[in-house]
């Protein structure tokens, strides 16, 4: 397995407090962002914080998706890590449509790869 | 809860292969870690793949902590992304000493906070 890597991190806010606050929704809309790349999954494991939040994970044999929400923000952190040949923003651009972000910052840095540097930035 | 955090991103190389190809070891090294960093562990989940490399996450109430190895590359990625008053860095550390990393590169990112901005770079 070749070590090159993709790792997008987004920054999404505006997002909508029910959607950020509902572990079932963001689960599914993990597993189905995971799917829509072309990702094998291989773990899911999801936590719902009181009185509110959720944090994620869905490990894919590409590497993983992540997620820690803070609904009283409108905020969510967002990581999609790919190996392979799999487009990581076909991913983080489903996540972030599916929350309703209003903006999104995101950066991404090649893994696997020394030195790390990041590859792009950009503010949507 | 604040949304500000920390992400430390280490890229390991120069590590043992069968340490990076034995799960109970890293799944012990990840739980650890966090405890040693005075994380609130919430979720643990770690997958071995054939013929060789392990994936895994800690969800902690602070965030995460994160693995994927490459055995055949003596290389591991490591993500260990801490909210509130944790020190990301006294996991990230210890994962590298216990791995045997014989190089490493990090980074470090804040999260939570706009823009995103690569907050320190180091190899070490």
């Amino acid at each position: 397995m070749d070590t090159m890597g993709r790792h997008v991190i987004s920054e999404l806010w505006g997002c909508d407090f029910d959607k950020l606050n509902d572990i079932e929704f963001i689960e599914k809309t993990f597993v189905d962002a995971a799917l829509k790349s072309g990702a094998e999954i291989r773990e899911v494991a999801f936590h719902k914080f009181a009185p509110q939040g959720v944090s994620g994970v869905v490990i894919i044999s590409e590497s993983h998706l992540t997620i820690h929400t803070f609904p009283e923000h409108g905020y969510a952190s967002i990581d999609v890590y790919t190996c392979g040949h799999l487009d990581p923003t076909i991913a983080a651009d489903y996540i972030a449509d599916k929350l309703g972000a209003q903006t999104r910052e995101t950066i991404e840095l090649p893994r696997g790869m020394r030195p790390i540097e990041v590859k792009k930035a950009q503010a949507l």
